[in-house]
């Protein structure tokens, strides 16, 4: 890892301003999840995305004052699932104050390599293992390496744009039968 | 910042199979661009996304082997320009191999605070200082914190997935004359 630092910069941004800019982003909706000794969690993320495939590594930006910030950590695994359009509802679910045990109740489970558990009907599952975390202002940024995939190819995306929800459609089945 | 090893590790997943899943991750186009010392350069990514707000932060994710690694690695500023569906032909010019000067030409820039180009018509742009590089596998991450921004409202945003574009409409002009 290298580091550089640049001491010139102060912000002339307000934080208001960043995020309704940051709102014109359009982002994936994930559900991001975890089990292990610290317990099972879950939380809806839209700040994603890959890293590199050499070793195939995503990340996933978390708030180190989200009350799963702890259990992320200890457990040092976790599964990125992203959302389809039947999945809005989850997403309000697991992006609120509902509790852990109601959010994993209402969707269906398995679990492929390091047992965080992998949502039935994702888009794209990506079951990893965090191999580092760097921590920016309030959040941390966690570089997860996949160990286990499981994708559900001509489903659509859910997409946050703009403050709302859009259904965001794939290419067609090459073989559909008319 | 905070680091944390885990050693246990060892992937099981192939580089091919981890794209064919990263393809399922929708995401935005972004033409990053930079001026400075280093000269002026520019690239297409969806590999970015908000960090915190608090300072406002975002991340940009680049291959140490490409070719504009060095210019943007010397000059340390940085504009992300969120693209709209009116700039599928300029994602593909800044993402192929055709020389910077005709990449610029096809488009109008301006400046903002760090003198990096800022498309104009972009659905958003973050004019950024490098504040911090992480580099993971043949990636490097650019944490940017924003030092000026540009808003579009009410024009649509330009997606990929599924390896090709989507077109992505928000919200209505609240005040729209009918």
């Amino acid at each position: 890892m290298s580091l550089h630092a640049l001491t010139l910069a102060t912000s002339g941004v307000e934080k208001q301003a960043y995020r309704n800019a940051m709102a014109r982003l359009p982002a994936a909706v994930n559900i991001i999840t975890t089990d292990g000794t610290a317990g099972r969690a879950g939380f809806t993320a839209s700040a994603v995305c890959s890293v590199t495939d050499s070793p195939p590594t995503l990340l996933v930006c978390l708030n180190r004052s989200a009350s799963v910030h702890p259990v992320f950590k200890q457990n040092q695994r976790l599964c990125v699932n992203t959302l389809t359009v039947d999945h809005e509802t989850l997403s309000n679910l697991f992006g609120g104050k509902t509790p852990m045990e109601e959010r994993f109740s209402a969707a269906t489970w398995s679990t492929l390599v390091t047992g965080s558990p992998v949502l039935d009907g994702a888009v794209a599952s990506f079951d990893c293992t965090v191999t580092q975390v760097v921590s920016v202002g309030t959040h941390d940024i966690l570089l997860c390496e996949a160990q286990a995939l499981r994708c559900n190819d001509n489903i659509p995306g859910l997409i946050y744009f703009d403050r709302e929800y859009h259904h965001l459609y794939g290419k067609k089945p090459v073989n559909t039968v008319i």
